[in-house]
């Protein structure tokens, strides 16, 4: 029987939920569900659309509940009190709450019976799996994380916050030296400065001093001023002709060593390389919400990570099968 | 408490598990056990040498025992017999055969309320983890493993059977352009030939003809003739000197999309690169022994592979501190 799946927000992120959901012969997606008017949102897939508070009454209708909300002001609310009706999976990425995120949402699944899963997508989400099991391999390796290139939505906001700006795209970009450095086991110490340069392309309003818009991005502090960053000013055409997807992706790389005096260096590196970031974490996201359901139905309950998922639970192929063909 | 480690056969990979748990704090090697004379053996770590009949009386002292063997000779008995005394990890490689091989140590493992987990390394092991984690996000995407460059134990033994050789070392290559293009997404369609090379070290006894050893490696069926391989004969003194190490690695390599049409690309890389392949493998393995240990404490009994192993247990830090550091 499918596993039934409902989707509650529908921006970039829910999209691509619903499209991986398309992809999967084994789950079935009950519905979108939406904070705007549901008549004024057509979905890709046409599934229904229903008013969030269509949640309060669809608890049997639905297995999982995929929350496409972002992390600043939505999930903080939402995904603990939709673990009290539903099983959930959310994407919540600010690094810093998860312990606080995840006790509330623990203590909200666990007293309803329902499971969730937090913290979900590529980082946090496979980056952190890479990072769990290449620690946990080379104890005392040193570990990087590159990201890019791609596109930065909190660093391109904050450009658009800055007078004269019309619109503008931020792409972080790791520095090649520093990861070759790394590949070849160098086990570099690398500032910040020295691991990714920040590329800004922005329109500005017609008659806008430029140069006090370079400088004020430039010296920004926290997201700009401890990078090498290069300010493009374009038109509003070339923007949404060059700039208008959301690629992303990069590398967790562990650099160890093992034998007698750390002869034998050993370097792990898992790699993103993403067109869609939104459509790639939608597909995250899709996968782990098949294990939650599976782990729901074997009793577990509470909130879990990633981490916590065997990683046969996100397949839809059966042990055997996976004995078989994948190891 | 510290898990208790026994490794099981003294060759180059027990002596990998063996480095491996000395860097762990969380784990104690007890002992290890070898079908040679154990007055006879030194160890790496001082650790006690018992005799393999020394694990008939010693159950209550080892938690997981390690098996170290073979593939082809050792593990298929090994493994299911040591599975009704231990807790076990082995390194099962042989992929046709894993069926049948779980089959044995399931029934051993759970008649005995003991837990094993078999085929644990990179290939199958890590390798097989990314292929699961990498098919579950991107239903229909291409699968490709390249493996290298790296020393092949199977290919040099294959040389040395050959009559007038002395001693060799095969390099299994990847083809660099085969791997840009899988990098870049173009997902192509690569026969064996194209995908890697083979580099052979050859040693040969004083007046051997050379052409004909030459002749009988590139022709030789299922180990050569499938691919582009270049013999170079040198010293014994060179071979020593310049091919004494056991390198290895290799990339798994997902290359699929989303979207309408497939319009957005993603390309999913785990790579590897290890300066000793027994060292590496030997470390993969002890981080698993230490999930064993814990699910087998949760009540879990039979057999099982790295597909089934929440990732969180490999790790001697807390699920608190994972959740706060890792993730």
């Amino acid at each position: 029987m499918a596993v039934r799946i409902g989707i509650f927000g529908y921006g970039n992120l829910g999209k691509g939920v619903e499209l991986a959901v398309q992809k999967s012969p084994d789950l079935e997606l009950v519905g979108i569900f939406t904070r705007r008017d549901p008549a004024a949102v057509t979905t890709l897939s046409g599934a229904p659309v229903y008013a969030e508070e269509a949640l309060e009454r669809m608890t049997e209708d639905i297995d999982v509940l995929v929350l496409g909300g972002g992390s600043a002001t939505d999930l903080p609310g939402q995904t603990p009190a939709y673990a009290s009706l539903y099983n959930v999976v959310d994407s919540f990425d600010t690094h810093a709450n998860i312990p606080s995120h995840f006790a509330a949402v623990d203590a909200a699944a666990s007293a309803a019976g329902k499971l969730g899963l937090i913290s979900c997508g590529w980082d946090p989400g496979m980056f952190s799996l890479a990072r769990v099991y290449a620690s946990s391999i080379l104890p005392g390796s040193e570990a990087y994380t590159f990201w890019g290139r791609g596109v930065s939505q909190g660093h391109s906001d904050a450009i658009r916050r800055i007078k004269g700006v019309l619109d503008a795209r931020q792409y972080t970009v790791p520095v090649p030296e520093a990861m070759e450095a790394v590949r070849a086991g160098k086990n570099p110490e690398l500032t910040t400065r020295e691991k990714h340069t920040r590329e800004c392309y922005v329109v500005a309003e017609e008659g806008a001093d430029l140069d006090r818009i370079r400088e004020e991005i430039v010296t920004m502090p926290n997201y700009f001023s401890d990078y090498d960053t290069t300010v493009h000013f374009i038109s509003m055409e070339e923007l949404k002709a060059q700039h208008s997807g959301l690629p992303h992706g990069g590398s967790v790389l562990y650099s160890g060593s093992t034998g007698a005096d750390g002869a034998h260096k050993h370097v792990i590196e898992y790699r993103l390389d993403l067109d869609s970031n939104p459509e790639f974490t939608g597909s995250v996201l899709t996968a782990f919400a098949r294990a939650v359901a599976r782990m729901r139905a074997e009793g577990r309950t509470g909130c879990i990570t990633v981490l916590d998922v065997p990683p046969a639970y996100l397949s839809p192929l059966s042990g055997e099968e996976l004995r078989a063909h994948m190891l």
